[in-house]
């Protein structure tokens, strides 16, 4: 992680948390709590704080078996990254567990997204994810208070508690019949300061789009209404100003906070579309790439049925990143660091 | 345009009918044809062929009337930059028909994408726009042929002549009513060879984003199924592989061609959302920035009530742009090119 | 020249006059002011004062003559990048004058770096260059006064009377002989900030390094004493420590103001070779690429025998641009600009 | 390092010799061979082969003992980056050993440039570094041969017997003074095709120097003749075209095997000058930055009284990524990659 400011006191407790949250099997109450994903500094950090060079955290992989990989081979599996990188790598691309294609990247997008989120709280900034939609499973939009006290009430991650336990079912339902679900995350950054992004070649929507495409799974990217702006009229979809509290403010937020690329002062938010776990154990058409002859895959191995709500700290961590990235890259917020140091 | 390969011969008249596809004005069929918007190449072409040098396009802006745009200069119209960029920018911002964050900027990306396709076109690369969506108008899907046949066939650029006709219709009432209508463009890109982008940093659904979002008013980008792969199953979702004429292609294509932010070889496809045009000439609130008191603004001049027909060339542009500098960039290509020189 | 901050009010008098030093044909007397290379700005200045968006300044090619290049065309001409152009750019490269390649391209340095100076000026920083040394002709070091008071006071800007008096002479011999001469201009920047730069990837020197070898025929960069600590002990080259004024400053400025990439305070100073103009009119061997075989060639047209005195406000400009880009993305400076509003 | 390509079987043993020609204490015969600083490879190699993705190589820090360094938390070395760091990251920076200003962190570039060569070697281009000058002993310029036969036949890296033999002793000189040497190193890349680079804004000249001035203490660098051009006449400074073994040479290679930007064809040569070594066992003046009053200072550690020998594989490394990563972008060398496969 480069350009993190240099003076900020790093709090490995609350990137370990973060690292929790993402951790598979959570979800299981008797499952007891594994050392796995320990968090280690190994630069940037000086008796605690930040130095202003690059910040370099690890985790190690422990228990990796990659056996289950070894014929997977040749075969590619349906929905799964190995055909493209096949081509791509000319056959050489690390094939076991899908390398550097594999959710495991998102590891590292904890790890420095939530140093990110610890600098931006100093800022005031706020950014709380989760779960919106979890297969046909579409919960009502939540308030900020709402994501705060129930966002990690439930296994889900979705703060509507109804919702929340037909998420649940609708997942319980698809692992028994050995199928997956997708799934939508909403993040919402409170407090992000107005004038943030440029237009055309810098905006702050295709920052975050091309962030969060970066995660695995991701197929669609929608800024403030996003995709519901197209049966909007004009009438509707503007956010027409007003005053509050001295401030400008808009009555709405369809936006999500963003105009011309450039943040507006209202609260930035996203909508993240997850396609539905690859890995399924069903037989599936793929072809053997060695005989170039047609096959069938069953993928076993150990594979979320919904990776939606361990993604949610994902998208919190990825928008916070680009967040932060912008703010430093503004002159507005050098000076609220320089004074909270 | 930086990057774009010597050697190749430029059609001139290509890149104008681009521009006039994108032109205002077009779909009234007594309009005269203006001769607006021609475009001088000033560099980056010599004897009609490029030389691998920066390529500078200009069209020049001959009948700008910015006398309308002086009244708004301290009340930001609803869904417009303007406020965002006066915070941005300190009040120095160019107000005149929104500057920098004008759709007027698009002509760039236009001449630009138009030279792109011509290039791709020698690798054997076809982009195809067309509009999805108008308001509550959906068309359903178009076969590439369809495309090709249909897509100019009707001011809205809609290949499906029923859905077109219902778009018109749709547009018609909302302009009567002083108010205006957001949409949907899709693009697919054929051809497109795989091994095209790379993972985490560069993905190509990530570039394409970006780019997208560059687009003024573009509200969500997806790839393949896109937001749809949400409600989806994984047995439904995945692409199976299977052998066609003896290369690997998919059953499906809910992966838009693109698996672990590389191309498969299957047509690329994405679903741009652009919002309602913003201005409006009814009565909106607004606030005044100079005097910090809220106020009421209705916005003048020619505007289209829906932009959705006119964005068609631009996201074709943009993709084009995309795909274009990820093929360069990659080792397949560039033989392809040499050869065919 | 995109990044230049918003609110500059900009003098289109003082980026004229920077144009005007490296105009060609200013040294002798009894040339008439030709009204060549006025400055046009396009766009990202509104009322005379800088939108924050990309700056569009041109001048316009009037009265160049492209013939005497076209027998050159097969034949690339010593010392000039016409073959490795050839090469790189499949023999499609624009021969005319060098195309991208000319000293031609300069000008654009100029008109950037005019404004870039002008808004280090709001800073406290300024940018002095002038001739250190033309062929065997080597100038003292002169103070920042000098330069100030004589650097503008003969044809080739040294600063200091009697070795300006020597290289014109100089140069006056190589003309006659229709030969050309080198040389180096020496920069240095007063009242930088302290904290400019960063280690490893983006270091002060790496910067104004890889921006000064874009100027055509600079062949070497020197950081403070340059070459001259190959030859020093540490006891020499080391820059000791003291207090002057309440401020920390060294005894001695070897390092030219940058120590670990990062700017220390001190002014910053460098030093640029230029190799002799390589368009001399004599009888040189050369090959014909059409015909591959060796070929002589002479190369005609207006060229000065010594470029040097003309490269001063290019180095000043490339130096200024880097320092501001510098300035810019440090915390230190926005705040600076932001009270000279 | 991240864009090497895939399918290169990667030499652990040859990026091993590399590091141990970096280390320090080679030069003692009687010195045993440590096992210090191992090549561990974390990522981007799978079965010994490149999979094309980033490639993680660490060496662990040992037998640092920080302690020397407490004393100079407050009271910067001159000659060193302590008080410009101090400046730029309020005070944070890791002061021990220069941190991230440590020449430690040439390990990285040697480590990363040992791989390139490799890659390097198979597109058949190679490069060699050697010991030029070290204080006032200046090397003749040695061939292409008499680097591989003598450049590592002594400890300061110099093919030419006589004048190794007498740097030897100029080292032996000042360390016994209590002081420091600095140098130049020089480098020459063969077989490098022509065509690589770009001009005004990726000109390989400027690429190597960014690069080059990366490495600590660098404070020159000259591109094939250099600041030798300075005192030269067109004439001669000018290459001339000839026809050799049916291929285009120049008769002489003044400009380093580089016009505009772009690679000719001849050898890429440069030299790069390294200040003596700031640590030196004298008391120096310095200021006490938490008194803000001036102070002294006797540098004491283990230091190599002239670091110029041990940064002949750096200077090698930095040259050799830079030319990888030109290599690569351009369309020339995907082909050659892809057949030598």
């Amino acid at each position: 992680m480069d350009g993190c400011p240099a003076g900020h006191r790093v709090s490995l407790e609350s990137i370990q948390r973060e690292m929790d949250r993402r951790r598979p099997g959570q979800s299981g109450v008797s499952t007891p709590r594994s050392e796995q994903d320990r968090v280690e500094v190994l630069s940037g950090v000086f008796k605690g704080v930040t130095t202003g060079t690059p910040i370099c955290m690890v985790v190690w992989n422990r228990d990796a078996d990659p056996s289950p990989y070894d014929r997977i081979k040749d075969t590619p599996r349906p929905g799964h990254a190995d055909y493209a990188a096949s081509v791509r790598y000319g056959g050489h691309q690390d094939h076991r567990g899908g390398g550097r294609f594999s959710g495991r990247n998102t590891a590292g997008f904890v790890m420095a997204g939530a140093l990110a989120k610890q600098v931006l709280t100093r800022l005031g900034v706020e950014v709380l994810g989760y779960t919106r939609q979890i297969g046909e499973v579409v919960s009502p939009e939540p308030t900020p208070q709402e994501i705060r006290d129930q966002g990690e009430a439930n296994p889900v991650r979705c703060p509507h508690p109804a919702s929340a336990d037909r998420m649940v079912a609708a997942i319980e339902e698809v692992r028994k019949a050995g199928d997956s679900l997708g799934g939508k995350v909403a993040c919402v950054a409170l407090n992000v300061p107005p004038g943030l992004g440029q237009p055309v070649f810098d905006t702050l929507e295709g920052d975050l789009a091309k962030a969060l495409f970066s995660v695995p799974a991701v197929k669609a990217v929608e800024s403030g209404a996003g995709a519901g702006h197209a049966s909007m009229k004009g009438s509707e979809s503007n956010d027409q100003y007003l005053i509050e509290d001295g401030r400008v403010r808009t009555a709405t937020n369809n936006s999500g906070g963003i105009h011309g690329g450039i943040s507006n002062g209202m609260p930035i938010t996203c909508l993240v579309t997850f396609k539905p776990t690859p890995s399924i154990p069903r037989p599936q058409r793929t072809v053997n790439l060695a005989t170039h002859e047609e096959a069938t895959i069953e993928v076993t191995g150990r594979h979320d049925p919904c990776i939606v709500p361990r993604a949610v700290p994902v998208v919190e961590s990825v928008v916070a990143m680009v967040l932060l990235d912008h703010a430093l890259s503004s002159g507005f917020i050098g000076q609220v660091l320089e004074e909270a140091r």
